[in-house]
Order: C-alpha cells, then structure tokens, then sequence
C-alpha cells in the first residue's frame, strides 16, 4: 500500500478531528515551510464552514488563501497518502484504539502517527494496533499555533527511528519537541504546572491570597523569568559561584519549611465553589486574542534577546 | 526625635545591608522617581568601593553620575532622617531582632521599617520591639530592579496604616505590590515555585526527563504563558465558556492523577548529587546580565500588549 520511502520529506500531513486543538496543529502547518498537502478528517456535517470560520480567526490575513488548499473529508481512508498522521481527537481511549487500528491498516508504513493526547499514553493507545513501534505522543501546549513546547512522549514499544525523525521534524519547524523518556502520568508540563496550581488552590482556599494576586505574584515574578531561564537555570544562577548546590546550602532550610508546608488539595473537594467563583469575578471572558498576540511578543523578545548575544 | 509626619512624602530612605538584593534596591530606588536622600549602612570596611563597583556593572551609565549622591555610612543613627528604613540583612533572626530594636529606637515614628527577608517572618523579627505595629515584610523577587513583584507580608500586628502605606509606595513607582494576608512559611512566591521545583526534581531523579529539558518544557509553555496570564487566568480561559470550572470539569481527571502521582522529594536526600551535578554541566555560570536584559524585554513586551489592548 505504502508509495512512500522513509527518505521522502514528511510533507503529506494529515489530521484527525478539527477541535480547537486539531485546527491550531493546521494554522501551524501553515504557517510552516508549507507541507505539499494538509488533509482535515472529521465527520462533523458542518467541517468546511467550520474550518474556515475558526481558520479566517486565527491566521493572519495574508494566509487565509491558503485555507482553500486544504482536503477536507470524513474518510479515514484519506491517510492513505500521508506521511505524518497527527490525531487530536476525542480524549476517549476507546476512540483513539479503533482510530489507530484504522489508520494502520490504510497509513504507509513509513507513515509517522501522532496523538496531542493530554492524559493517555502512546502504550494504551496502540493496544489494538499490529506494530506498536509506529505510535508516539506528540502533545503540544495549547495552542500550538503559538507555543513552542512539543512533549515527544514515546510508549516503550516506539522505535527510535520514530522518535528520532519526530524531533527532527519539529526541531526544523523551529519549535521546542523535547523527549520525556518514559510514560508517566500527564507527561512533564502539566505534572509541574498542576504542582504549582495544586499549592495555589491551597493558598486561595486558605485565605492567605486572592485568586487575582496569585495571578499578579506569577506574572511579576515567574512567568517572566522562566520565559527566559527555567527553574533549574535560575536557582542554578541564584546560587552565584556555588551554583544550584549552593542555592540550596544558602535557602534549603526555606525551600523545605515551604515542601512541609505545602497543602494537597484534591479535586472534587470543598475549595472549588469558592475557587471557581472567584475566577469567574476576577475574570469572565478571557480575551485569548490578546493573550496570544501578547505571548507572541513575548517569545519575540527572547529569541531577539538570545540571538543578540550569540550575534 | 521624628521630625516628619504621616502626610510627609516618603523620600528619605535608608538601606540597611549592602549586598545584591540591597543594592538591587538602591539601583531601583535610583532608577524610580529618585528620593531626596538614599543612605547605605553597612559596616564592611570597603563599603564605598563595593557600592561604587557593583553600581556601576548594574546602573545604565547615564545614572552612574548618580553615586556620588549616596549617603554610605556603619553607623546604624543614620535611620534617624529616615521616612523608610529597608533591610537587607543577613538571613539570621538574632541579627534581625536586634536591627529592629536599634532602629525603632532612632527612626521617627512614622518611618515605614521594611524588611527583604525570604523566609523570617515580621512577627518573629519584632520580637524585641516595644511597637510591632511598624514592621513589614517586603520580599522582593531577585532582582528586585528588574522583577516587578513585591511580597507585602504584614505581621497580625502591622498596622493597616503601615500595610496601606506600604502599597501605596510601590504601587506609585509602577510596582507590583501583592498582600499576603497571612504569615506563612516562605511567603507565596516561593512556595508557587517551589512546588514545581519539588516536581521538576523528582521528575529528573527519575530519568523522566534531563534537567535541561525541564528547562526547555517550563521555557516553551508556562514562562511564556504565564508571564502574560497567570496560571488562575490561564486554566480559566482553557475552560472555554465554562471557565476554571469548565476546566476542572474537562481535564479533572488528568489533574488528579498528576496530583496521586507527584513525587514528594527533600532536601538533603540522595537526589542532590546527581541534580546538582547535572545544574553544572548544563549551566557553568549563568550569564545573569543577559538574562535580566532579556527578562526586561520580557516585562516591556507584555507591558505594550496591555496598554495596546486598553488605547
């Protein structure tokens, strides 16, 4: 079945499902050295108008041309000349087994398989598929279009060459694939974020800080340094000539006065009527435009700043 | 002995503590609207060549003319101009208690006495004061002239005129204050990042992932993010319509067994060795100059998005 060799461009790329995730992985394609061909594979009944609705919203003007180069179709089949096939589906384990088994039967075998799964893991999903070394986690933080972070999250059963050409195909789009070496539960992102999120919960519902400020204390403090140095960089540079080591010989006693005390909400619990509400007060309706555009300048500014000192 | 009242403009400020977060503050104060008068005390012998040197690496050279103006003095009777006394001390509460004891003795009775510490609260540092009332917590994020946020940590005895005056200052220089109602361990900042840390840690104690591309991961997703918008803001607009809510209600399940699954690491245990070795290898020294350089960038990027969105 397969026309394709492993040395040809992955260029025939081909997408499972058009939620938001689905369509920002397109608006990326896109905006990319573009690939030869983007094939849409939804069954919604409304999937032209409404790829090209979401679409005119997202990309710059001068791209919405493109969006008429775009195969839309509800046939799985269509993967039948893809070289990547990139699913962002229902996240529903039941779904992604059939849908595997499908696309393997159809795909070239050169074919490179993806999920943007946020929770289930490359093993679970390949649980109905001949060759599991084919299928590897690709998951993006959202949305793609504008975040560089791809966690590369192969089961043990995904071969190294699959592994290997997937970083290589991010890494020549200019964004940020890195490899989590083994499966765990919410890959590596989201466990640390939802680490911090689980002792902010804990601090609102403690009274100590409003749900605003522990917004403002990130945004004034965190958030911008990490967007340059990540955690390890930064206590690594505070502890001056020591480095990390020496970061925890001067404030160890402080970091574990903080990990003793830390709280361990769970969800479900009591904290989220009043959590919930207090976002919805601070917050309403995001402007997720403006955040983006914002976010954009913001990893402008580091590239500038990077490249400035390597010029 | 105060020759200054409540409605005085607070302009006369006294530094106690010349080392980085202390200086980080004069080249702040310098940088802001400037004081009528910035006294320096500390009693290291070399303390006008030390002032003098780390000014100058630290300050654009059209304020280097600045210097000069600084009041440098051991003698702690200086405070007694003083609308703001702020300390930078060791980290070490016999040193603290003393400071204050001393200061409250000199310093009019108005002065705003502000203490940097990261982990010694106001309550335990006023200890051997006869007026509690006076004393807060101001802990900044390290570099306090680059990072905007400030932890405004009252004691229960701070005075809401004191807290309320406190605020005030750093709100007029373009700051961000955030009250923390509540003395808890390691203030709010740090206990945020800190619980992420402890999850980075165990994630690299375990081979999940490098330290490096821990790194890379909060670099290319959550620094960026949440240099724009909190991670509060952030979850709320991820639920879509249904908010923080909406969220919890998708991706619920993922959060929690994130939360089952985190390690819970301690300082001094067997991890230490391989971390802090790994920190070295990937870093050497950090080039902080440029990385502050880049995270000013940062803040002013998202600073014109905002003020873009609002014109």
């Amino acid at each position: 079945m397969s026309s394709t060799t492993t040395t040809a461009p992955e260029t025939h790329i081909a997408l499972v499902g058009a939620g938001t995730i689905g369509l920002s992985f397109v608006a990326l394609h896109l905006q990319s050295l573009p690939p030869t061909s983007l094939t849409i594979i939804d069954t919604r009944p409304d999937l032209p108008a409404h790829v090209s609705r979401t679409l005119k919203t997202t990309l710059p003007p001068a791209q919405h041309a493109l969006i008429p180069s775009l195969i839309l179709t509800p046939d799985i089949t269509a993967v039948r000349n893809a070289s990547i096939v990139q699913e962002s589906g229902p996240e529903n384990l039941p779904f992604k087994t059939a849908l595997w088994a499908q696309v393997e039967q159809h795909a070239p075998s050169s074919a490179l398989l993806w999920s943007s799964t946020s929770g289930i893991p490359a093993s679970a999903q390949a649980a109905h598929m001949r060759d599991r070394t084919r299928l590897c986690v690709v998951h993006p933080y959202n949305p793609p279009a504008v975040m560089p972070l791809l966690e590369v999250c192969p089961s043990a059963d995904t071969s190294a060459d699959v592994v290997g050409r997937t970083m290589a195909f991010w890494r020549a789009r200019g964004r940020a694939p890195v490899l989590v070496r083994r499966e765990v539960p919410g890959f590596v992102a989201n466990r640390l974020a939802f680490a911090l999120l689980r002792e902010a919960v804990y601090l609102v519902e403690q009274g100590v800080v409003s749900l605003e400020d522990v917004d403002r204390v990130v945004e004034g403090s965190m958030g911008p340094r990490w967007a340059v140095a990540g955690p390890f960089k930064s206590y690594h540079a505070g502890g001056g000539e020591g480095g990390l080591e020496g970061f925890f010989k001067n404030i160890g006693g402080t970091v574990q006065s903080c990990w003793d005390d830390a709280g361990s909400v769970n969800v479900g619990e009591r904290w989220e009527e009043k959590v919930f509400q207090e976002a919805e007060q601070a917050y309403g309706r995001v402007d997720t435009a403006e955040r983006d555009q914002i976010t954009r300048a913001v990893l402008e500014a580091v590239r500038r700043g990077k490249e400035g000192k390597n010029a």
